[in-house]
């Protein structure tokens, strides 16, 4: 018996790296099923491998969680293993785990993968998810191994953190959100919630000001893409509780030339006499 | 005990969205098989995803399909399931499922997907792949629910139509054709098939004109690209059984400059002073 | 019962090929698993799939090798069978199977795959993924058919061999090496293995000078990406074991312009009158 191992990676689908993880796995554990969640992550992007490990390990079912995005391979960073109340991270200590990790509660027991016996062995460079990584969940999956054995306990606090911006109040109406996610379709998802905005006197169906770039841009805060006009862009609930920016029809991100890590200033509209702009121009 | 999903949509590979949607499936079906049939299809493209559900139908096995290209989610249009006589059909009722339905000798009965105990509920915008489909399409495979359990019933004609052009032969031995297809390899999949051609008193190794863009092609119908030399266009029966436009070692679309939902008109040589070029300069 | 399959074409994942050839198998070994190794090779690439299937077969399970990269489709090439020690490779005999067969201790028995009974019927072209080698892989797996059932048997060197270029030392301290392989993050990995540079009197932590496109550079044989600073070049062991070419945080290929291929010629320092030029410029 086993449990399920949901993969994340870095790795694309270009070469062979995603289904040389599957085979060593399933030479290790031949019933374990692996479910990929994404490998389409940004090349060593830890933080985009993060928000999504985070958005996604609430919809999956209870296991191993194996995440690569490592762009410190071969250097001192430790390999880890932790045990949570859905199961056993598995990955790099670079930030990839921490808010997955702390989302489920946090973890009771952290390991450094040291133990060679649950590793294979590289003529060369050391190709982690292969090597370390893909076994190790493998062993965790099927309970070959305890994860005690897979080397030595950490301190409770050795998950390296990953720095997520917060969000900053002016506490005159407005508050600057920074850009966590931009998906495929375009849209972009903010570090603040719907309390947010409630907490600066808005509601839904109002306008909200969205302030980027040296303009400012006023924005019905609607229910769905279908409450504005073809073109048009809405600030909504996105499907993870997030605030969030689309257009209808379009691609937010490109329309407003926005990249994750930029902050926007979202505020009730009529404070102060900064310039208004009525939807977003789309090209 | 289940039986297989298989699972389309436009997804892509690049966010956690089709990994989140298989979560969900196997934490309520966790012995469900989903095999993905594609989430290539482009961004909100119900017509190309209608057309790649129906060519792909016939080849998986018994069980649900679910499909979700839904440019209108948020919208009124209904989510539906349909029983036909391979199984289950889940997905928006925008004209993707219509086709492949057809295709398997159509449904007897349609139900609206209202009943929010297999649904997940979203504090924002709802994911209907995530939040509705997914969740439907695993209690479908599994039995925990009965089609009827799902919503209430719609009329038997409530599946949405997808128009799908119809060629048009002129009566003097040329037929207009529009392309379904264009795939990946640049191959040109038009709305007619064999009898077509042989209707207009064609015959496999003859010439046929091909009238596009103001200029007129005299092109082999062959059996493979390798009856045409390298970097020359060929006519000829696909392995879905229509006809087609290739180039040996080339892409087609990309040589003629051609787009799904484009015509053509194919025809006998000689039935005019029609302008007549051999082959297709390719690039 | 079932072996695994593990399936490798250039079929990528615009269109739903990969999925119909997933549904094929299903339908005639519902417990078959497929394990996908990879989907991205480049359009009828042969070397670029043979380099693929050898680096990966090794960590896959035993059972069965789907292989489909198949620029002559619908020409005289034969599609074959091969038995091997590990299990059935399974594709056309165009050199693309070769490689891997041979490192695995190479075939006792080879079929032409003939025997209509473990095909399916196409209208039109054969789609040999679909109608032939997944069919084929789906019986062997799963012990519906001997290997013998499913043609007439072909000679011992009846397996179409791969062309790998030979390093070429000069006897006096360089060795020109050939390009095999750029993984998605721009690695250059070469046909010359650690022994190789030893033989030239080369140790780890020395500077090897390569030269390529006009110019000599000098770069040191380290044992990870760490060892250099960031944007320099580093000679490595890879995690292949061959000797390869990366640059750290960068992307070699892309800041040599160097192509799968191309040669460059390995050396130690200070063998002529040659240029040296320290690092690579990157971009």
């Amino acid at each position: 018996m086993s449990v399920p191992i949901s993969f994340l990676s870095d790795f694309g689908h270009t070469d062979e790296f995603v289904g040389v993880v599957h085979g060593v796995i399933a030479r290790i554990a031949p019933t374990a099923r692996v479910i990929d969640v994404t490998h389409g992550i940004g090349r060593g992007d830890v933080h985009g491998g993060a928000m999504a490990l985070t958005r996604a390990v609430q919809f999956m079912p209870d296991g191993v969680f194996l995440a690569v995005v490592d762009p410190g391979v071969g250097t001192e960073r430790q390999a880890i293993a932790a045990r949570t109340s859905i199961g056993y991270f598995v990955g790099p200590n670079n930030g990839l785990l921490a808010p997955a990790v702390a989302m489920v509660g946090g973890s009771d027991l952290i390991v450094s993968l040291e133990d060679q016996r649950f590793q294979l062995p590289s003529s060369g460079a050391t190709f982690h998810g292969r090597d370390i990584f893909g076994p190790v969940a493998a062993v965790l999956a099927t309970g070959q191994a305890e994860i005690t054995d897979l080397g030595p306990e950490l301190p409770a606090d050795a998950v390296t953190p990953l720095l997520i911006p917060l969000a900053e109040p002016d506490g005159r109406g407005a508050i600057k959100a920074t850009i966590l996610w931009i998906d495929t379709f375009g849209n972009i998802q903010f570090n603040i919630g719907p309390d947010d905005l409630t907490g600066l006197g808005l509601s839904t169906g109002d306008d909200v000001t969205v302030a980027f770039a040296m303009m400012e841009h006023r924005i019905t805060w609607g229910g769905a893409y279908g409450d504005v006009d073809e073109g048009e862009a809405v600030v909504h609930v996105d499907s993870h509780g997030q605030i969030a920016l689309g257009v209808n029809g379009g691609h937010a991100a490109d329309d407003f030339d926005a990249r994750v890590g930029d902050s926007m200033v979202l505020g009730r509209p009529g404070g102060g006499n900064r310039l208004e702009i009525t939807g977003v121009a789309t090209t």
